[in-house]
């Protein structure tokens, strides 16, 4: 875990007044990382500070960073120069990005700043970093348990899913910044009796799914394994993800190498990455394992991984429908619940992903898998919450929901609280979806 | 299909002597596409002849490719900008590379072209694309019947396999250049027993798997799919791959999400793309479906697919022992074999990976699975020579193998032939196991 310093103080204020509303996402004890697109096309590194973005690659041309040696990675296109540098850089930045934002700053630093400053508004986010490898882990145990019991009522988690972080290769180029729109994928459907043909068409299942993804901070080459006690300092950052899923195509395609074409029609992330550094004070104690399950191997195992391997991060999913839009409603709740049940630390995850030799990257993108509480009101997909469709939900304008119908807004939202601590948001990762378009159905 | 033009003719013949030699993988006619390391440190890309290789980012410099929509892309340090390209910007660049190095040039063009030839032994060779996605597929009957006997004699093939090309995403990062020693994994092994607990060691059931890969040229937006009578034109060329295999770390990993680490150690690819342009006498009808079998689907099923969709390339695997080298002998060939027997073309599998609007960029390398031939001493991989490590092989000098031994080399290399034209080859794709390292071993 990284130390609590000045920055953690829940005391501190930002001059950037925005920063300090009691709901706001980004205090200035949060200092989240995020990609913009400039106008003049070439995308930016910033840094949020209530409803504010600080351009970072503006901000060390005009001096504000210098002798910090992640300055050059802040002129860069994205993340992923940032990403590489190792923690004691990284926290020296986010000293000097208090300094700037605090409201102990004098009025010549909020002057030489100002400028560089922009509403969050104004900007269009990008995907944070180019993820050169994006990997989706299964890691929620009750997640794994109740999807398990759909198909497998008496013995739902297989005889690895205790032993091994499970996981699996995702889809880079279809990552998608949160606001763009998700086109319902079309795709083989499985056969609707067992000796009929599948069919191709529109995907009927369409699902959500709540996920944490962590970024990768260095390198390891290829060959080289990354001890437990190293992973933590691998963690960039935290961010929310929506790893859409077409129950239908996975349903029919998944035997036996795994999910492919019913998740990589479109995987949102939110823009803003929260620091590994700015969720010390949320630390928690890993996942307890109940009585008879079995201790991990010791690759798997520390005492710090055991005392605060976790994080305890609320999560919230939110469906705006377009006939709630159409009456002027909010969007409804589906969904609150946290991080803890998170069977696999991240560290643990990165540890066993690099445990083969296999070479992380700056940047790549590591996430949990389906984030679900022990009840299954506390689902973070639709497939449990209507119980593989058999039971849809009700929402409060009499709408029924099995999946998810064109038109829905998803909206996933994320925030650490601790007595004594400034809580910290995540901003929100959300995604619309339109109606499959015919003219790109594929026809011979 | 492409059209058969002058530079198919298999009288041509090039001033570089070299090219001319019979057995030459590099004749003319085949004029593939490469990335190298210069001593600079800049990579570039180039095009082999014969046992040479002509740096194109020079050539360009020099003014020899004037003219030509892909002047640009080849000063790029990698293929990903060429393969930007559309075919028929492609074909004008394999036209000039043609009369550049055709016997016919001109003393004044082969003295331009001469500096920029530097010996192939000297260059030290690159993946030749920036990988954006890796995707594998698993598109050989034969494999998949025999691996699927292993574990469900009586059922070997599930039953989807006979309508949906099984693919999974691949791990892009550890993708490595022929002649990459590989590192023997580290991981988790499945328990010797129900009861037991697994255990973290090296693999001893480490295999290689003999593959095709094509690299992708242009791009689908997101959300748009790709018809089939269009996926031809999205081909760039064909590599060779060996995607190295831990079957114990892969047999206790991969339920229900597929193959993971088992896989992401390391992929080797043949350093030199033969273009489609350059395959275009050597296509072949797509496999005939024997009576039974299910039609593709309509967006998986054309008539220009059903006619040269296929390629017919003789593929071979060696083996070289540490034993062998020790004593001068050889490399022992393993499995002589064919591309034939590949149920799906490369381009269904490219419109059905898009299908469900998954965007497809250039550089982007889709591979075969393991390419295997209806017996099984034709099979590429040992999990199948050895039937799952059952019955080793014998090799003329007295060793056996159920799986690959440290210092062995797997030497894959692939030939296309037909009466009427000039032979091609797609040199050799190797790699060397090197004992797993205990102090890479992970521990707390």
């Amino acid at each position: 875990m990284t130390d609590l310093d000045h920055t953690h103080d829940a005391a501190a204020t930002s001059w950037v007044e925005s920063a300090d509303a009691t709901d706001a996402d980004f205090p200035i004890q949060n200092l989240p990382f995020g990609r913009f697109a400039r106008e003049s096309g070439q995308p930016g590194v910033g840094v949020a500070i209530g409803d504010r973005v600080l351009d970072l690659g503006r901000a060390a041309e005009a001096g504000l960073l210098d002798g910090l040696a992640t300055r050059t990675a802040l002129g860069a296109p994205s993340l992923n120069a940032l990403m590489a540098h190792d923690t004691a850089d990284r926290v020296s930045l986010r000293h000097r990005l208090f300094e700037l934002l605090s409201a102990q700053a004098d009025a010549a630093t909020q002057a030489s700043v100002t400028p560089h400053l922009v509403p969050g508004s104004d900007v269009r986010m990008l995907v944070p970093a180019q993820v050169g490898d994006y990997t989706d882990f299964y890691a929620s145990i009750h997640h794994a348990t109740r999807v398990g019991q759909l198909f497998r009522p008496d013995n739902p988690l297989l005889p690895n899913w205790r032993w091994i972080p499970i996981g699996y290769h995702g889809r880079a180029s279809s990552l998608v910044p949160s606001g763009t729109p998700i086109r319902r994928p079309t795709g083989q459907l499985r056969p609707s009796a067992d000796d009929a043909p599948p069919t191709f068409g529109r995907s009927a299942r369409l699902d959500y799914e709540l996920e944490l993804g962590v970024f990768v901070a260095g390198e390891n080459a290829l060959g080289e394994t990354v001890p437990l006690r190293e992973a933590e300092e691998r963690i960039f950052g935290v961010c929310l993800v929506n790893d859409w899923s077409a129950r239908d195509i996975q349903g029919w395609e998944y035997q036996p190498l795994g999910p492919f074409l019913g998740k990589s029609f479109a995987t949102s992330v939110s823009p803003w990455v929260v620091t590994r550094e700015a969720l010390a004070p949320f630390r928690a104690p890993a996942f307890e394992r109940p009585d008879g399950d079995p201790q991990p191997l010791p690759y798997l195992d520390d005492v710090s991984n055991r005392v605060d391997g976790g994080v305890d991060i609320r999560l919230e999913v939110a469906l705006h429908t377009s006939a709630m839009r159409d009456r002027g409603d909010g969007p409804e709740v589906l969904t609150r619940g946290d991080s803890l049940g998170l069977y696999w630390t991240f560290a643990q995850m990165l540890t066993h992903h690099a445990s083969n030799g296999c070479n992380l990257r700056a940047g790549d993108l590591i996430a949990s898998g389906t984030v679900s509480g022990p009840d299954r009101s506390e689902s973070g997909c639709l497939l449990e919450l209507s119980t593989g469709g058999r039971t849809p939900i009700s929402l409060a304008n009499g709408e029924e929901r099995a999946f998810l119908e064109d038109g829905d807004d998803v909206v996933l939202s994320g925030r650490c609280e601790r007595d004594g601590f400034r809580s910290i948001g995540f901003g929100a990762c959300t995604g619309r979806v339109l109606p499959a378009d015919p003219a790109h159905a594929p026809s011979p």
